[in-house]
C-alpha cells in the first residue's frame, strides 16, 4: 500500500516538529495532556467529585475522544503502523485511552479499588509529555548506561536491608512493633535510605545501636555508586572529545559544543558528532 | 547631563569597594541589613510583638528611611540609573523599602494574611547581602550552567512522583489518609527526596512495598544528576581557556590551543591572546 | 589422594558455570535459596506461623537437608576442601544449615530471643546469592579500596556526633527526653545522617539552633567523602594499566608507560607486557 | 635553658611514635581516653549515676589526675612548651582536665545546667584521639581546602531557608504551628536538609506545595557543592602527579603511591613527595 499525500502531510504535522503546523499541534497536545491530568487530580479530591462529578465525567469523555482520534491518526499516517503500535510511545498512547473505555464496561460503585485503578491509570498520560523534552532521553540514557551499576547497588542494598531488618526483628521483636521480618525489612529500607518516617523506631538500647549502624552505613555507601557513575560519565565525556575528528585536518579533541574545528576552522560534520 | 564631582564621589563610596570610605559604607550597610532582618524576626514572635510592638514600629521606619535614602542616592549617582533600577540588585533594593510604605496605606488588623505578607517581604533584604559575597556568583554560575540538567532531573522526578503518588492513591485510598491524588503526590515527594516527615505513611502491605521502591529509587537516582554535574564541572576546570573573545562572533571560552573560533570558524587574533 | 572422575564431573557442575549442567544447577540453587528465604519471612508473620506452622517446619527441614547435601558435595568434589571450608562462601554455606540443627537441640518455647535468633540466622543464606553476581565483587572492591577513607569519615562523624550529642544533653536535658549522653548521641546520628525519625526532637530554642547546625553539617560534609572517593575512582579508571606483575616484588597495577616497578625499582620484563 | 637527657627521653616517648615505649604510651593513652569517655557516658544515665555515683566520682578523679600528669609532662619535655600550650592539641589537653577542677570549686546540686555542662565538657577528650589517626588530617585538609566553597554553599542555603521559612510563616501562620519566623526557618532547615523530623508539617494546600518545592530544591542543589568539591579534588590529585618530579630523570607523572621512578627506577626523594 503506497502512502498518499494526506498521510504524508499528517505525518509531518503529527510526528514532525519542524513545520509551523507541527509545532502548533505539539503545543496543543501538551496543553490538553496537562489539562486532562489536572482534571484527573481534581476528580480525586472528594469534595470536587461530589460537586462537579458530572462535569468531570463529560470533560473526561471529551479528552478520551480527542486522544482516540489522535491515536487513530497516528496509526493511519505512520509509515510503519505496527512498529509505532509496538513502540514505547505507541503503547503509552493506547494506555491513555483504554481505561475510560474499560471503565464504561464496568459501571457501578465509584470507589472500588478496581474502578479507581482504571481511572488513575490515565495518569500515565504524563508519559506522553516525555516525547516533548529531548533531553529526557539524555537522562534516560545516563540511567541506562549506569543501570547495571545501579542494579548491583540495589542488590547490595537489598542484601544489607535483609540482614539488618532480620537482626532488628530478633532484637526488638513483635512486642515492640517489629511484627515480622518483611515489616522489619521495610523499617531497614526506611532507615538506610535516610527517609526516616518515624512510624517504627527501635526502643531497646541494642536496637538503637544497630539502627545507628544502619543509618551511618546508608549515609556513607551512597558515596560509592555516586563515585562510580561520576567517574564513568567523566570518562564518556572525554571519550566523546577524543573520537570526534575534524573532517579536514583529522585532529581530535573538539569540545562537545564546537561547530567548527579549532585547529583549521573547517566545519565539523554533524554526522560524526553524536551529542 | 554630565556627571558632577559629587556624583562621582558618591559612586565610588556606594558602588565601589576599593576606597576606605567605600569599605566603611559596605560594612555599615551589612550591619544595618542584618539588624533589620533581626528586628523582623523578633517582630514575628508573638510575645515580643505584644511587648515591644511600638518600638519595632519606630525602628522599622528608621530602617525604611535609611534604605530609601540609600536607594535614592544609588539612583542619583549611578552613571546609568535606568540600568541600575532594572538590574537584579536594583529591584531588590526597591523591594526592601516598598512593603513598609504599602503597609502604611492599609492600616488595620495586624495578622491578616496580606499584611503579614507585606511585613515579611522585607525579609528579601537578605538578598542585598549577596552583593557582598563575590563567590555567591560562582555558585549561581554553577547552578546556571547546570540549570538545564537540573531542570530535566526535576522533570523526571515530577513524572515519577506523579506515577508513584497516583498508584499509592489507588492502593491506600482515602480511607487510610491518602485523600486525593495531589496529596498522594505530596507524599511521593516527601518520600522520594528522602525527607520523610512521617505525617502520612502507607499502612497496607502493598503500600509499604511500593513505598520501599519509591525510597530506593529516590536514594539511587540522586547519583545520576550528581554524576552529570560533577563530570561537566571537572571538564570545565581542567580545560585551560584563553581570556580572549572571538573577533568575529565575540564568544569567549576558547581553549588554549585553539587557533580558530569553535563557534563561527574565523581565526582568533593572536595579539589578543594573553595566556 | 588423587581425584577421580566423579569428583571432576561434580566439580564442573557445582562450582563451574560454563557447562549446561552447571547452569541448571546454579539456577536451581538460586530458586531454592530464594524460596527458603521466602518461607523464613512468612514464618515470621504471626498469623502465618499459627496457621501453617507445621508445614513451615517440614519445608524448612527439606531445605536444610538439601543445603546439607550441597555442602557435603562441595566438600567432596573440591580440589582443596579445607580452603573451601575456610573461604567466605564456605562459611556462608555452613551457616546456612547450622541454625536448623542447633535449634533441634534446644526445643521449646517458640519466641524466645535465642530461638528466634537461630531461626533468623538462616537469612544469611541471602549471602549465598552473591556468588551469582560477578559485579557484586566490583562493588565490594570499590568499597574496599575506599574503605580507609570511609573509615576516617566514620571516625570524624563519630567525633562530631559525640560532641553534638553531649552538648544537646546539656541543653535539653533529661526533662525534655534527652535522658542520657548515649541516647543524645543516638539523636545526633539520626539527625546528622539526615534520617530524622522525629522520635526525639529539640524543644528549647537553643536546642533547635544547635539541631539546625547539626543538620546543615550533616547535609554538607557528605560532599567531602563523595568527592574523595569519586576523584580516586576517576583517576583509577582513566589510568591505563598493564596486566603484568613486577618480576621482583610481584605487585600489579603498573601504568602502561612504566618501565620500572614503582614499588621496588626493578625493571619490568618487556615480554610479560601484554597490552 | 638547655634540654637534659630526661626531657629528651620523655619527649621521644610521649610525643614520638617510632620507639617501642612511644607506641606503648600511645596505646595506653587511647585506652584511658576511651575509658574516661565511657565512664562519662554511663554517668549520664540516671540509674547508673544513682547506683554507682560514688564509684564514678572516684574513677573520674583518677582519670583527671592521670591527664594532669600527662599535661605537666608534655609541658616539661616539650622543646617549645609555649607553642605546645597554644597549639590545638595543647588546648584540648588542658580542656580535658579543667572541668573536673572547676566542678570541684562549685559543689552542690547535681543536675543544674552549669554543672552538667562542666561535666560534659570532658567529652572533648574525644578530640585527643584525633592525634592518633594521621588520616584525620587528610579529611581536615579536604574540609579546609573546600571550606570556602562549603561556606558559600552554607550562605546560599541560609538565604534560601530564610526566604522559604518566611513565606511559610505567612502561608501557614501561628495558628497552624508556625509560630514565628525563626521557628519557620528551623522548619525550612529540617526540610531542605532532607532530615524531616515531622514535628512541624504544613497543613494547608499552598503550604504543602511550597514544602514540596523546598524539598525538591534541597534534594537537587546538594549536587552542586558535591560537583564543585569533587572536581577540585580530582584536579588536586592530577596536580600532585604533575609536580612530583624524579630527582634523576626529572620526569613527572608518578602515581601517589610510587616509591621508585617508573621511567628510570631511581628512588623518588621523600622530601619532594607531599602525600
Amino acid at each position: 500500500m503506497s502512502r498518499n499525500a494526506v498521510q504524508e502531510s499528517l505525518y509531518t504535522t503529527i510526528f514532525g516538529t519542524e513545520t509551523r503546523a507541527g509545532k502548533t499541534f505539539d503545543v496543543t497536545l501538551i496543553i490538553i495532556i496537562l489539562a486532562s491530568i489536572a482534571v484527573l487530580m481534581l476528580e480525586s479530591v472528594g469534595e470536587m467529585q461530589a460537586k462537579y462529578g458530572d462535569w468531570f465525567f463529560t470533560i473526561e469523555w471529551g479528552f478520551t475522544l480527542f486522544f482516540t482520534v489522535e491515536y487513530a491518526l497516528r496509526l493511519y499516517c505512520s509509515p510503519a503502523p505496527k512498529a509505532y503500535a509496538k513502540s514505547f510511545y505507541g503503547i503509552v498512547d493506547l494506555l491513555a485511552i483504554l481505561p475510560t473505555y474499560i471503565a464504561m464496561l464496568f459501571p457501578g460503585a465509584n470507589y472500588l479499588m478496581a474502578v479507581r485503578l482504571l481511572r488513575v491509570l490515565r495518569i500515565f498520560r504524563v508519559l506522553k509529555l516525555m516525547r516533548y523534552l529531548e533531553e529526557s532521553n539524555v537522562l534516560l540514557a545516563a540511567l541506562k548506561s549506569s543501570s547495571r551499576k545501579i542494579f548491583i547497588f540495589f542488590y547490595a542494598v537489598m542484601v544489607l536491608v535483609t540482614i539488618f531488618g532480620s537482626l532488628m526483628f530478633v532484637i526488638e521483636g513483635p512486642e515492640r512493633g517489629f511484627t515480622s521480618i518483611p515489616y522489619s525489612i521495610y523499617w531497614a529500607i526506611v532507615t538506610m535510605t535516610t527517609v526516616g518516617y518515624g512510624d517504627l523506631v527501635p526502643q531497646t538500647d541494642i536496637g538503637k545501636a544497630l539502627a545507628s549502624i544502619t543509618m551511618l552505613m546508608g549515609y556513607s555507601i551512597i558515596a560509592v555508586p555516586t563515585g562510580i557513575i561520576t567517574a564513568q560519565m567523566g570518562q564518556q565525556m572525554t571519550t566523546q572529545r577524543q573520537t570526534t575528528l575534524c573532517p579536514n585536518c583529522s585532529k581530535p579533541g573538539h569540545e562537545n559544543d564546537a561547530v567548527f574545528c579549532k585547529f583549521c576552522g573547517s566545519e565539523l560534520s554533524q554526522k560524526e558528532k553524536q551529542t
